[in-house]
């Protein structure tokens, strides 16, 4: 019913092959929760005319969370997807988890009261977190920029706090499901770059995120990059792509030459005003991380890479740079029909991600099972 | 029901919510398909007992082609994919298509005649090539070493001699359908990795093969290799790794410190007669190979490596060299459980793969209907 055509009783019995009875409880019970809702009627084939029903985004709301090194964002959507309300906030991560979730649930509160909606009507929290994530519990696994959040059961604090239930994934993770589900619904395979203080990846494949055997795939930061050569990583490791290409990395070497950018922004700033030994710098960096990303596609063939990240915003340099050398490398059955492009949906491929992971887990076929199993009994 | 338990109609109706007429309708035709199979009688509950089916694997027979540069393995399997007849030949894939393919059609048909088979009996035939193939046409893609081959059209040769759809994909893809059906059927994330004459990988993601948007994905062979240096690779390439780690490049190497192996049969025989240097030169091969598997590693983060292929019978040098550099160099939560070991399958992994991935097409539940679709009508 997602397609959002309204449909009869009798043509989902004809659609899907179920019992009569079958369809009557499961049209009754999604009525019921809210899901399925009246919709006109159907063209009168003489005598009463059958009810129509269509799926309802609006019968529950979802809170996607996108929490950065420094700030977050949280946004309030429909079961679509689409942003009812939202905010921003300045949050530093390193205060940890306690401080930090409780803003989170304060500001999640807020944003349903300013809807006018409930806590019943929450069917779900996503949150994004800029560090590897177990997604299967939801806790952080040894996340290098995030000081006391190790191992921290975020879904039993959030879920205490909100009383819905609570997904977690790492930033690029959400990233990658947000871009995807906006800008490239039907693409089957895809890889989201994020280029930031951190660099990592998001794997779509055959439509959905490749999280990997422990939700550690999509690790290109610490990929040991070919002119990584000694350089010191956050990791502990030597030459990871990170240390070389990232918007901190960057900002360190352009100070050898005497050239100051305060952070990436600055950096970009920079670029953007026409600062040519940056917008080189820049341009060096998108070669090396195409490097990386060679392999990649060689492994993955992949349709779109899709790179974002605050230093995808340096008007055409990183992605000049990754095109340069993805085009170069890799073989021309790969690279053919191979899109590399900036992300379009800027500051919100987070939230949006947090919130399509929850939309995708809460409307999946098991999860309406569980939830029709629960008001029958 | 291909789990194999029999089950009555009214389990059936039970188990799937699916009407009493369709289960009615789609159990009688998988029955006149010879899909199910009467199977004893369910406990009586008084009256006639009612009738129990069980998925009947005899009922058709798949063939299985592994074709290698100068082999050939073909098996003829049941739904199972269990091996009824198989048959090896020397072949050379230089030959070109339709000498190689009606040498195919031959053996199919001897197979077939020598286990009491009918063409009419044959669900479908797979094939393994050892080239690009792109899936969907089932069209060699720019084969290096497959002259003639380049957008052949292998299914309609094959399907005009044999009767019965024919789909093929790379020999590494196969084998690591073969080895993941065989040995891992409930790993979600495995990456296959074959060393021999030339080098790729077959990728499982969420149990699934991942081809690619355009089928080329796996191929690990024309990554650029970290000490790839300029050596000159058959792509045209320069500094591959295929061009320094796959048997033909050891075997090349040696010569030059005045060691002679024939190929890569004979450099295997080399380092299992104990040939220091040529033993070292494979473990140097295996730390070139994982030099590139940590980048997969750090991206897919599955949970088994297999390493098959000529050269994974050389002892253990390959092996250990591809785990000193992959447990070295890759971050503790995507290597703390993953495995790293040797193929089981052996030389049948192309073929057990070639008619898995057969047997997957006809049981899929679209094939199902397509064919229950043609019968009723």
């Amino acid at each position: 019913m997602r397609d959002g055509t309204p449909r009869t009783r009798a043509e989902l019995i004809q659609l899907t092959g179920l019992a009569r009875s079958t369809v009557g409880t499961r049209v009754d019970a999604l009525l019921a929760a809210g899901l399925l809702a009246p919709s006109g009627e159907a063209a009168s084939t003489g005598g009463r005319p059958p009810a129509r029903f269509a799926f309802n985004p609006r019968a529950r709301v979802v809170l996607g969370a996108d929490i950065g090194a420094t700030h977050s964002l949280v946004a309030l959507t429909d079961l679509n997807g689409t942003v009812i309300a939202e905010r921003a906030e300045q949050l530093d991560i390193t205060l940890g988890p306690r401080l930090v979730l409780d803003s989170l649930v304060r500001t999640g509160k807020a944003l349903l009261k300013s809807a006018g909606r409930t806590r019943q009507d929450l069917a779900g929290v996503g949150i994004g977190l800029p560090g590897p994530v177990e997604h299967s519990t939801g806790k952080p696994a040894a996340p290098p920029i995030m000081p006391g959040w190790d191992g921290y059961d975020v879904p039993a604090h959030v879920s205490a706090g909100l009383g819905a239930p609570v997904l977690v994934d790492n930033d690029v993770n959400i990233m990658a499901l947000g871009e995807h589900a906006a800008v490239y619904p039907h693409v089957e395979h895809l890889v989201f770059v994020k280029v930031a203080t951190g660099i990592g990846a998001g794997i779509i494949s055959s439509g959905r995120l490749h999280r990997g055997a422990k939700g550690a795939a999509g690790d290109l930061g610490h990929v040991a990059a070919p002119h990584g050569g000694d350089a010191l990583c956050t990791c502990g490791n030597l030459g990871c792509l990170e240390a070389i290409a990232s918007g901190p990395a960057i900002v360190k070497a352009l100070r050898t030459q005497g050239i100051e950018a305060s952070d990436s922004r600055g950096l970009v700033d920079l670029v953007r005003a026409g600062d040519v030994t940056a917008a080189h710098a820049v341009r060096q960096a998108g070669r090396d991380i195409g490097e990386v990303l060679a392999t990649c596609v060689s492994m993955l063939n992949p349709e779109v890479i899709v790179v974002g990240g605050i230093l995808a915003q340096s008007a055409e340099s990183l992605l000049a740079g990754v095109r340069e050398v993805v085009y170069g490398r890799s073989l021309p059955l790969a690279t053919g029909e191979l899109q590399i492009v900036a992300a379009r949906t800027g500051d919100h491929a987070g939230v949006l991600g947090a919130a399509t992971m929850v939309i995708q887990h809460v409307l999946s076929a098991e999860q309406i099972e569980v939830q029709l199993a629960s008001m029958a009994g």
